[in-house]
């Protein structure tokens, strides 16, 4: 069989992997269909047997990317919750900490998540796992959802900047002068700062019921 | 003299003014240098004169539509500080609001500003305002700086997904299954829900002081 005639000689986890490692070292912009044919020395038209649209490539991706943050919470859930001890929300800031880092694993990993999120695909996942913390400290289920959603897009925004401008900063186009709030010396604890004003606002609406 | 000779004839605030509406209409992917020279009738080389690339242009663009959270704030000051009386940080919550509304103006408003954010390019009117509205507050400058720019991010992560749900809805390719916490009936509720984590953060930092 030639690489021409059928897309089946790659399983949906070839073509996931091999798109993976495009979006790592190309970005976004630069994942097409044609590209990821090309790479697997298959046709285009072979790729959708396993994924009928790029949509549904993209969507399978960011549940990869997401997956990777729950791995990383089983293999240091010690570490992570002794980070704050006895603070009963320390589960939050490890869920968003280890998503932020799963997002960072993927050259435009915030936009490829918030892409699928924003079309309503892709796994809940992300969301429900900053519920499930937000939950364990004491909440109802409506008020975990909405503070899941809002969390999820603080740590997506602040994800974007940062991998807008490390990748900025590899072409050589970032601004020396300008916009100073945006030249985070240290990203991870501005972001732990964000977290904690959140997980800070879910203490205070607790401590007022 | 003919179009092609020139685009002195053309001021700056024209140029922009003609690249707001083609975001507006068209959305950012198709907001050209090719395109806006076609709409004002000149050479793309002409553009160069008042902006002298593509990333210029949407640093002043983030900049105007930024600056109408501030003219939508002096317009309606008591409206927004009355929504909660005697909080102490409502002006906070009512920058927040005003530049949510500004980036919603334009189709893909927040992307404009994120990026240009990202680049280090255009002003800091938005860190700006919400960093004051924070120190209003009883913040020192240090903690309101870093309180603006996390909110910031969560501001530009919240309207981003607003946008870019407006945008896959137009085209009709939002899904319906799927991601549930992405589908939210109200995102001004949303919007201020978030916030309000934010605020609420700050108020239980300054009261363990």
């Amino acid at each position: 069989m030639t690489g021409n005639e059928s897309g089946r000689r790659h399983t949906r986890d070839d073509v996931a992997l091999t798109a993976l490692r495009i979006l790592d070292d190309y970005g976004l912009p630069d994942l097409t269909m044609r590209r990821l044919a090309a790479a697997l020395d298959v046709q285009p038209s072979a790729l959708y047997w396993h994924f009928p649209n790029k949509q549904t490539l993209l969507a399978e991706l960011a549940d990869r990317i997401v997956a990777q943050a729950a791995v990383r919470r089983v293999a240091a859930p010690a570490d992570s919750a002794a980070a704050v001890p006895g603070d009963g929300m320390s589960g939050v800031r490890a869920e968003a900490a280890a998503l932020r880092d799963a997002l960072l694993a993927y050259r435009d990993g915030a936009e490829v998540v918030a892409s699928t999120l924003a079309l309503g695909l892709g796994s809940t996942l992300a969301h429900d796992r900053l519920a499930a913390a937000v939950a364990a400290g004491g909440f109802d289920d409506a008020t975990s959802g909405r503070a899941a959603t809002a969390l999820l897009h603080f740590v997506l925004g602040h994800v974007s900047h940062e991998q807008q401008r490390m990748q900025y900063d590899s072409i050589g186009v970032l601004s020396d002068a300008g916009a100073a709030p945006a030249e985070d010396d240290d990203p991870a604890a501005e972001f732990a700062f964000g977290v904690g004003l959140f997980v800070g606002g879910l203490e205070l609406s607790r401590s007022r019921r």
